[in-house]
Formats: C-alpha cells, sequence, structure tokens
C-alpha cells in the first residue's frame, strides 16, 4: 500500500503522544508501515476488570488506536482519522504482562478506510490471541 | 423483565467496585433496575484523544459496561458476564464534561443475552448522542 | 426528521421496484415516513435455511433494506444508498408466515447516516422479534 | 485444526442441500477442510439489487453460510449451527459473473466458534474482493 504523504511516520507518532488516554494506559507505538501499525501496553493494576484481566475498554482502545493509525498512514497530509464504527470480537481473557494490538487496512477508499486489528496478549513470553476487531475509519479535515 | 436473584443491586455494585478501570475513570453507577443500568464518567484530560474529546475507549468502556452490568441484572446468582462482541457506531464527538452510558436487555437468553447501549455526552446542560452499541453477553460460572 | 427531497416516497418505491432479490423474496414496501420504512416478505418454501426457519440471508437481506431505504428517506434528490456495513444479533428463529423488517435512522450526517432495524417473524398473528440490526449507510451519486 | 468428527464432510453436504435459500441463489460448496469451507454462487438476474451488483442480502448469505459450516466442521456430530451475529463490510460493488466466499475459524471454543469470511467477485476472471464478515457461531443440540 502506498502512503500519500512520506511524512506519515512523524504524524502518528505526533498524533499519538496528543492521546491523554494512550499515556494513561501506557501505551506506545512498536512499529509502522503503510497501511499497518502495532502499539503495546502494559496490563497494569489501574485497567483491568472485576477479575484481573486486561478490561475489554483496554483491549478495544488498543486495538481501534492501531487500526485507526493503521488508516492514517495512508492518507494525506492534512487528514486527521475518526472511527466510524468499530466491532470486536473477544477471543479469550486477556490475561498476563502484555498486549499488543496489530491494525492494518483491508480497503482503502476516498472516503472511507475498512481496517482490521488483531489484540494479543503476552503471559509468560507465550502470545495469546484475545481479540478481533473489524472496523470503519473516516479521514476529517482541520 | 424478571431478575433471577432479588439481590443483584449489590452484587453489580460490588463488581463495578472491583474493575479498576472504571475507578481509573472517575466512573460511578447511576441507577440499576432489571434488565437496565446508566453508568456516568467525567471527561477528564487524562482520558481524551488527540482533539480533546472524550477517547472512543472510553466511550466503549462505558457503553460496554452498562451494556454487561443490565445482562448481569437478569442472571442467576453465582453468574458472573463476560463481553462476547461488541459492535459500537459513534454518532457525534463526545465533547463536554460528562458521558452517560445507558444500558440494556434486548432478549435474556439461557446461553446468550443481546444488549444495547446509548452513550451521551453531556455540554453545558444538554445531552449530545454520542454512540450506540449492540453486542452479545455470556454468563460465566466461576 | 426532515426530508430533502419531497418526492421520497416514489423514489424509494421505484428503487425498491429494481431490487431483483425483493422481487425473489416476494417483499413488499408497508410503509415510508420520513427516516423509517416498513418492509414485509412472505416465508416461502425456497427461503428457508436447513430447519424450515426464515434463512438469516432472507432477514439480513429484508433488515438491511429497510435500513438503507429509512437512510434514503432523508437524503437528497439525487443520491442513492449504499450500505456501508451492517451488523445483525439473530434473538429468535424466525418461524411462521411473514417477516417484518422496520428501518430507522439513529443520525442523519452529511457523509454518513447511521441506521437500525429490527425484524419480527408473525407466527399465528403473533410477533416475535427475530433480529435487530445496526449499521452505516453512504450516499452516493450517480 | 482437527474436527470432532470425521464425517463432517458429508455432514456440511447434506445440511448445505436442504437449504432451500442455497438452491435459489444457484449455490454450491467448492471446498471442505476442518475450519474452512468455500462457497460460490453465479450474480443473475434474479439476486441483483437496483444497481445490477449481486445484492448484499446474498453477498452476506454466502459469507455468512460459508462462515457457518467452517465452524460446523469442527463441532462434534450431533451438533447442528446457528448464527448468534454476524457483521459485514462491503468493500466494493460486487459485479460480474460469480461470488465466491471463503469461511474460516478464528477460535473454536466449547461453546462458541468466532468465525470470518471473505467474499470476492469474479469479473473476466479478476477477483474482487467484496466483502469481509466476522461474527459468532453456537452450536445447537436438535
Amino acid at each position: 500500500m502506498t502512503p500519500r504523504f512520506p511524512g506519515y511516520v512523524a504524524k502518528i507518532q505526533e498524533s499519538f503522544d496528543n492521546q491523554a488516554l494512550m499515556k494513561t494506559f501506557g501505551a506506545e507505538i512498536s512499529e509502522i508501515t503503510p497501511g499497518a501499525v502495532t502499539l503495546r501496553a502494559p496490563i497494569q493494576t489501574h485497567t483491568t476488570q472485576q477479575h484481573g484481566f486486561a478490561h475489554a475498554g483496554l483491549t478495544f482502545a488498543l486495538g481501534d488506536s492501531a487500526a485507526g493509525y493503521a488508516a492514517l498512514s495512508l492518507m494525506e497530509e492534512k487528514a486527521e482519522v475518526l472511527t466510524v464504527e468499530m466491532k470486536i470480537n473477544l477471543l479469550a481473557p486477556a490475561s498476563g504482562d502484555l498486549l499488543i494490538a496489530s491494525g492494518s487496512v483491508l480497503k482503502s477508499g476516498k472516503r472511507l478506510v475498512i481496517v482490521r486489528a488483531e489484540v494479543f496478549s503476552q503471559k509468560d513470553g507465550m502470545n495469546i490471541h484475545a481479540a478481533s476487531l473489524q472496523g470503519t475509519m473516516i479521514p476529517v479535515m482541520p
């Protein structure tokens, strides 16, 4: 996939740094390529649900952000990205130390970008497939 | 709708109090009735996205939790609740001071509970419809 | 909700008449109001699944079409409508003689229209809530 | 992935043959392997929408059936399969002569099976990615 704006890596990093919730989650960017972005975040005591697993809200937020930045990596310079809709299927409880979310672009259209994300939790060095997301992103002009 | 366990209010409150992420979000329960639960959370500087609106992850987490507790209100005493899948359509940027999420049960089956949630943001005393969620909850025995 | 094109009723009827699949299903329009359209179709021996209930494909097609025409009722004269994405939760097996699908608009934006549909099956004069759909429609110019 | 019932191929073919709607669509099974099933159907004049493309209802029905049979291929002998919920993102208008739907299993649990399907339309020998589906199947005992 071909990025419309060559400076997409710095643009994504800057946008990510302005997401306060990502800081609250201790999340960071692992990798950015055209049409694919990977994020990671520790599973911390302040982001769990009632059974001590990563809260679905954390899993969703990380997957949604990875997918959104995957879409943004293909958009033009001025464009920012908003989630139109997103669906998550939770495959396994997200236990362990770390969440890893890989977002990718299924179809990059002019008006809409269709995306997916896979979220894995890491426990004792093993990856568990925790969630699959599929949704729609839209470019917005400031 | 008829609750299977008369102590559902205290059970939901206890479960909610054990969700660390809900504390991180400053969320609290507004109302619990059989098949319907309303939550609220302030939009704080540490839960926004890059444009200063409530992060979709916050909107999702609140809607998903409201829907999950709506399902739990109808389940039997020992049952806990997990999200199978959830879809969110974002209708408007969630600006303002407060998010309010109302979850309700569409269909309470033995094996699965189908739910919805509406999330509103409150700005200058006005409610804006920010998101609609539809999904599936499953009872789990400890 | 206010239609942008006063001739929306005739426009929807004409579009519906051109949908060959709706004819194959024996479907017809029951009601059109601004932002809400109801369709109905008999459950016939050639539209069932392996257990004799209405096939999920029929339930989906009817719900999706009702939602799409609800969106179209608010669009401008030249616009046609396409489904961006649609999610269906199946609540009960669709048994009986008839399916009734009511589509409605949750949010009518310039670029996208967010919709819902409820599908009921009718058996011995009783309505059974068979499915709930939530999705996104987009206006397209010819 | 390991099938629980060795006779899954004949079982799927028999179930498929009992789906009247699949006959109405002229659909047939192309391939069955453990956890993956491919279906195909011609795009016929009686299954189009108002612009002459395959109706989203046809695309959905084929993708949903492919995903359902992928799930069934891993279930035990007596089990039948029902769709709990399914989400479809439409990527491109399904033009051409033929639809091909490949369903696969993301996670095969005891209580639920999470699935995906990709639908392609074939035009002049070229495949166009028309739709991506993600959903949940449930085993039911007769």
